[in-house]
């Protein structure tokens, strides 16, 4: 298996992420700007399968129509000349101190409604690039201080504006999703829909959740210290897996944005492995953009950016290259096999059965002997994660 | 207001609690059993309102039907010698041998059948004694592995067990409900529904989701770094709040089990006001029980069991106290009003106004001056949250 | 005990934090620059003691010596006219992209030779306004990657550089000592010397230990789940207290710098206790000043900044008062007592007892019953938690 | 390289990892008792070096003295049959009752001295079996409220205690050395000497300084989100790193006690490369034991259970062979060439210059440009990040 991306693996970055001018809480920019048209055309050369953007990283906040039309048509060109898509735009609702108490749940009403005009402004232009998902990102959606803000009152706001965006895509009959991208905190102490579960609970009570799907980026969820994979497999299981975010995050401290892979790398690779072999015949789980938000070290010049942005797809290859190797393993499989995992894919009731079966069914309890499972019936778990380790070392 | 504590305030207690034998993961038990019959006339005596227990808590795992039901009907006799109530029971799947990969999602059928059994012979129980809610912590549902378990097939070994268990219900005829009790890890290395929005997530794919709902925990969400109040409006805001679990816990780490308040105090203030004060009209936003589920700590003998008891009620009344009189206090109410929550509560939208009237709204968009939000238009948090905390010190 | 704050409270401020512009990595400037004269006057008529500041706060990076020198002259006017101490001082190695690696521990040799100049020039200015504490905040001292650096050989580029300052002040008869500052990371993904036992334990590799300590803050132990106050006793037992930085932080998350008593209330309790009533006589612990190092929340405006700056010390006065009663009150006492921390204070050898005594002494070992500890002999530390947590909310 | 184990390599087990029952918190044992003497057969055929124990792992509490003096026995016999060894021994002053506030540092004075007693008879039996390491894991000494305990004063006793120790052992003439194991929490709420830096400041405030060095463990630091491989370096620098427990941690959470590799994968790597290639002249930087000290899942059978020993040690010998081809690698030799690692190994001062040469250097500061940082000079770390995690994937 080659370790070349082309734009058949559809990696996508966000033009914030390789245009990342390195300023952090304690420091100013290191880098200059990157143009969106030279970014393009280096990602093509790359590999990459598209780009992404926020609508301020494109054209600046605030900026003439003119100015903006112009940056929108030298992107268009640019894609036109490389082949690069735009599969995904969001907005910008967080950098501006307007949005300093957040955007559509700011407790000031005229920064609601400016902040709903932004986003219709970006939707419509979403439309005009033939994306396909809106990703919103409510990193300022939230509060410092406990008696900030009535949850309750900031969750129906929040409501509002999303089936606002909702009405509005059908009502053009625009073909494009909203994402959700879920973040517990930073910048604001606590972010509203901190995890990809209170994301999906809140899509559940929108006018058209069918619309509205998650954008779960790695390092996030794993701020909270959750398993990144199992929120996916959830995500999945819920059919609310429309967009991702991959990076790496080394533990719960500030958002790190690493390249994909240099955190916790084993979780790294049970997530290609379910992304990749985890669909019901065995193959693709999910088959939208690979897409990296990560941001270059500060550390690094612009050679540096563009060693990252390729270390992102290598990682994300080799891993895949990784995990075929896993599955295609006998000895794999028959460890697989020894974990019980077959039996867990077989309904606990058998077919037909019903609960009046199971609870005359003397073997499932009165008969059933408890005890053997103590110093009996092992898992073999760690038998098979070793063999997992070693199918990530190359080392089988 | 006084700050003894009556059946009115419905303090409830689960027998696992006071009766916790004091052994951790590097230590062995130092405190005996306590019988539950004294639990519960020992409670009565201090004023709470009713007891909970796990199935082997009150008779152990797999003793005859005669002692499981002695212990029942002394049970029932103390109840009703006392007035203490049954409010909620729950099922111990997680303590034996037999569910060390798990109950209704291990790996192993039999156990599953076996799992299932134990918790429909629980909730008939339940339905005996008059409790109205069931609770279910899936501690053991979980995996150490990414390679352990497919979480995808779990999911549906979990759903497919929750729909058992709502049909049996409904089939019986019984007034209970389920509260799904989320937790992110421990014992297991990461735990299916891990928060209170994974829980309601999963909720939703339910066959009857209005029969479940959660029983979250403040040190649970905690555990994740998550704000415990923000995660009950939450649940509020979607009519999931069936039951609490009160106690208090010191950060990121193993699950402490503190007494309530003894924890992060500024947010058990918090949530105290939310359910005393946040209801629509100003009253109590949650109706059930106020239950303690915290362990004495293994350093005090009974005295301290029973002293630490009194400190979670007289905790939540004395917090109940502050929030009383914070609400009242003009300064505060003029604070808050500075923070413009009264606009969060106004729809973004005006009364008939539609996302066209919006566009064509340039007082939103073509003529706001953002900028004035630089330098200017402050939101007071800080202010208020002195306020907030010089309350709950008594100190106003 | 009046709560309005004096001088002789001690309480400094560094001039970076009400002067803050609340940029974050998320957002631009909410506020504008905060003139260090204003900043004085306004600080004395809040009942300050004093202010501190980096080089880079009261004059640009690169600015001429005319504009440095007129700075430093407005300042001590300043100070001259409120009766204000400048009594710490701090050097900024780490906002200019020449820091990107670090300063005295960048891999490149060119920029460690320029940050000992920056230092050495700042401590002269030290010495000028009569600072007796150098504070060193090595934030960028650190790495993302551990393939970045050898963090042995880097830890001997620390030490050349502080034992340099060491002898620097000995030889110019600088009466100043320098206080470390640890953090366990942001911005780097690990900082050198992450908590105050790393950096306690650092200093005594150098050539004049006694010449460095600590300036701890709340915020960065809390960062790695330390306790700070426990922290904070065992620098005192170490002699390394020599500065402090008060502020909140809730949880294991991004560097919040919140009001100080708005992070951990509980633990910002027993630090004031400690600091205040901890001395050999049961008075002060600690007499140098009571530092703030926080940051007024981005949503504030400047009428925000001046109420944070109050609550911080209005917060230190309250659980200072608070601490007073706590001692004092005779039931408190009592559960002291019971807790056995009276027999903590005695030496676990008699007077002259010998390691010989000892083993010769049946009644320590070959006649002592350890079982009596099993449901018995319990410590009493909830009940006297629980008396604890009342004083703190005025409850007693 | 072979990855088969062998003495040579010095992989010692402690007999409670393999022999762990698998009680947790929320479970009771899974397995039954291992017996030393089938333990040191067993792990003497997979090619371990040593045992290690805990007295009361060997002979339970409070036996008589011939049942000590046979299991003693009965292990030395083990041990002359297999040519294992037992390099380190430990006391258990943490699991019965009677430790419940603690060992050495318990407010209860009879307790200090038993346990001082107990520790005293089991560094007879180290010197007995020839152990050169007496490890000191304090996880009782601490507190789960701040005003449980003056920590100046349990520092004390700690002193107290520590210095006792190392008087017995010089008066004694044993060839023995202590470690200290820090731990940040669990099972108490705080413990003491919470980190390698804790324990570190606080050894240089012991008598014999020289006698005391620390038993770092992966996951314990791991818990405070400290970078295990930082703190080894710190502690090699500080000549303290007298043992070492290797495992496995999936970030700050309950001590999970994984196989060594199954947690954080790149930082078991820079610590096998730091361990194996990080001396003077990149052989070895500590020559003593492997020790780990780890736990068999709880889901696991006997059989698990070997299969985890064998996996902690394949673990070490495949990341070593990774670490040896990493530094053979002429293009990663370059890459950290690329990062200026060398230049950090130069002295920041000329050879013979002085502070005063330095001031009159015009380079090193009125002339240096930090400018030409900006947008240039990048470090190329993540460059070379890649070819490290390239390498650990058997990749290059």
């Amino acid at each position: 298996m080659a370790i070349t991306p082309t734009p058949a693996d559809k990696f996508t970055f966000g033009l914030w992420t390789i245009g990342w001018n390195a300023a952090d809480p304690f420091g100013s920019a290191t880098r200059g700007p990157l143009d969106a048209v030279e970014a393009i055309h280096k990602l093509a050369e790359l590999g990459a399968y598209g780009m992404t953007f926020h609508d301020d990283d494109l054209f600046p906040f605030g900026c003439s129509e003119a100015d903006r039309r112009a940056a929108i048509d030298a992107l268009k060109k640019a894609c036109e000349e490389t082949g690069m898509t735009i599969p995904m735009i969001t907005t910008n609702t967080f950098s501006h101190p307007v949005f300093k108490d957040g955007g559509v749940t700011s407790n000031d009403r005229a920064v609601r409604r400016f902040t709903i005009r932004k986003i219709l402004r970006n939707i419509d232009l979403a439309a005009e690039l033939g994306a396909k998902t809106f990703v919103m990102w409510g990193g300022r959606e939230g509060a410092e201080y406990d008696f900030s803000k009535d949850i309750r009152v900031a969750l129906e706001r929040y409501r509002e504006a999303a089936n606002l965006f909702g009405d509005y895509v059908l009502e053009k009959g625009y073909d494009l999703r909203f994402a959700i991208e879920p973040k517990p905190n930073e910048p604001r102490g606590d972010i509203l829909l901190p995890t990809v579960g209170h994301a999906m609970a809140f899509i559940n009570t929108l006018d058209h959740p069918e619309l509205v799907g998650l954008n779960p980026e790695v390092g996030h969820e794993q701020m909270a210290g959750l398993n990144f994979t199992a929120g996916i497999a959830q995500a999945l299981d819920h059919g609310k897996l429309f967009h991702i975010d991959l990076n790496g995050q080394r533990g719960i401290k500030y958002d790190q944005d690493l390249v994909f892979g240099h955190g916790d790398l084993i979780n790294a690779f049970s997530l290609v492995d379910l992304l990749e072999n985890g669909g019901p015949g065995g193959g693709k789980a999910y088959e939208g953009p690979r897409h990296f938000d990560y941001k270059p070290s500060r550390t690094e010049d612009i050679d540096g950016v563009w060693e990252s942005a390729k270390a992102n797809m290598r990682m994300y290859l080799l891993l895949k290259e990784r995990a075929a190797a896993f599955r295609a393993d006998p000895e794999v499989q028959e460890a697989i096999a020894a974990t019980r995992q077959g039996e867990l894919a077989q309904t606990t009731l058998g077919e037909g059965e019903t609960t009046a079966d199971l609870l005359a069914d003397a073997s499932a309890y009165e008969d059933f002997e408890p005890d053997v499972y103590f110093d009996g019936k092992g898992f073999g778990f760690v038998k098979l994660q070793q063999l997992a380790v070693e199918h990530l070392m190359g080392a089988r």
